[in-house]
């Protein structure tokens, strides 16, 4: 049995982790749950007992062999490396570790090994690229992939609970009290916070420096616009693929078909492909609208959608929980 | 003074025109309104002046100059021809004529001049092309498209009062009368109707070929996905574009800058950018987030926002119709 902690346990992803353990069983001895010193004292109810969250920046983590981090930016730079100090793997969820060379990067279905190179911490990728990556790799082994030109459509709950209150009180016609954007979110789209050195987003960017290594392709072309929409539950992404071999359509869904992890969607006429509402709560990257793109030679459009907080976060953290465990 | 007719005046675009009209002071004479003869009947407001609704299928359209259409395909395919043999221009919102090769199909700042080579009847081009080739045609003549890849996020709007009457009831939790498609709206994204012979979008292929036939290139390689959202008014559009010659970000912007109709919102570290809200209400098309796409050689990413309803079908047919006047 694994003695687990959970840093970060009362944000909208933690609280996914505890649910996406208690589902898929994972083998617990201890659950200890962690959050910032304003959380800490709150109880959470984990397989029907009611657990008291730590202040995770003066606990020790003695004892605990797997830390599933979802704490911001100050937990993860700060207190991962003190929990690994304890002897403890930290698998964090923020976006900190993932571009640091000593730190896999890791999707499950994707690049298995490279968790096992660990030093203490793994890094669980943005959402975004997670199940960008579970349908790229299939794609890349088979056909090559030349360029790839992404547009996504993400749900608002990408920036935690406070996003998801502001839409709420946007819809209800209230002034919100949190607030992720100056921009409304309701009927609208909004972007991600662009910083001062680029013309791109940190989104954007993310996206395109880890699916570069989580494929270990560092000059995969790759261009990426990110879009936060008035949607709660589930990323979607228009994606254009452009490849080196010659390609069949019937090729590319039927390697898609046999992805672990993945599934297709795609009888358009009949409306039946992903959406965001149909793979919220779901763990499976869904694909679909798998078609051809005329404008090259070896050119096809796709659509995938996941559950952002699931497969984008909790789900695919747990995993790799669940990989180093069976080894 | 010009005698104007609205055809399909009780549908959102009709309603639109009439608003257009008013607003851009068009010099009226005589002003004829007609629906189907389910809506004949109703009484509409113009300039103070409620007028009743004649049915376009048996009414005589002698006397007028000019009608703006945009009351379904059988209309078009059925009355215009009527309307155009009682010797008034027909303007013509909906998508039946436009790929005639007797019918121009027309947005004033692109191609004015098609206009003129009418035989009767002038197509106005879909919503989300109209937005698009404002934006590529000076682009286009500076230097060169060699591909263009467009990922839209569209209004609900574009699918009439019912696919907006559809999303509020959503909201609402309650069961829509209206239904412009299986799926949810609320929180979701959905797709255009797919026919039979295509794995495209009717809109999406509808994209392809008004963007050639207006801009005069009829091989342009385009690649288009179409995506409708939780959006009330205004369509955005995240465009890809790859250039012939070298292209330096400052004269993209430059010449953005200077093209009539066209504003340029770039300032995304100050959440300046163009949004469907800000759109909403306006006849201008707004551009953003232009940035180098470092993929390829001569690529850059923009973000082209306009209102469906306005620059996207009434104001743009309204135009039309001042460039006919002019003259």
């Amino acid at each position: 049995m694994i003695n687990i902690g959970v840093v970060g346990a009362t944000g909208l992803v933690g609280r996914k982790m505890l649910e996406v353990l208690e589902e898929r069983n994972f083998p617990i001895g201890k659950i200890r749950l962690f959050a910032t010193s304003k959380s800490a004292g709150q109880k959470i109810k984990f397989k029907n007992e009611l657990i008291e969250v730590e202040d995770a920046s003066n606990s020790s983590f003695k004892g605990l062999d797997i830390a599933l981090f979802s704490a911001g930016k100050e937990a993860s730079k700060n207190i991962a490396p003190k929990v690994v100090a304890d002897g403890c793997v930290v698998i964090d969820n923020g976006s900190y570790w993932r571009m640091d060379k000593n730190v896999p990067l890791v999707v499950p279905e994707v690049n298995p090994e490279d968790a096992f190179k660990h030093q203490g911490i793994i890094a669980n990728p943005n959402c975004s690229t997670i199940q960008l990556v579970v349908v790229l790799k299939p794609l890349n082994d088979k056909f090559g992939i030349k360029r790839v030109v992404v547009s996504t459509y993400q749900s608002i709950s990408g920036a935690g609970q406070k996003g998801l209150n502001q839409l709420y009180s946007e819809l209800k016609g209230e002034t919100p009290k949190d607030r992720i954007s100056n921009q409304q979110i309701a009927f609208n789209t909004v972007f991600h916070a662009i910083s001062d050195d680029s013309l791109y987003s940190e989104e954007e960017i993310k996206m395109i420096n880890e699916t570069r290594k989580i494929l270990n392709y560092p000059d995969l072309k790759i261009s990426v616009t990110c879009v936060r929409l008035p949607i709660t539950g589930g990323h979607s992404e228009s994606v254009n693929i452009e490849f080196e071999k010659e390609i069949h359509l019937d090729e590319i869904t039927d390697t898609l078909k046999n992805v672990k992890g993945v599934v297709v969607l795609d009888e358009p006429k009949k409306e039946i492909y992903p959406t965001p509402i149909l793979a919220e709560n779901k763990d499976e990257v869904f694909v679909g609208r798998i078609r051809r793109d005329t404008s090259i030679d070896n050119g096809i459009n796709l659509w995938v959608v996941s559950d952002n907080l699931r497969k984008g976060a909790a789900t695919n953290a747990v995993q790799i929980a669940e990989l180093l465990i069976r080894k």
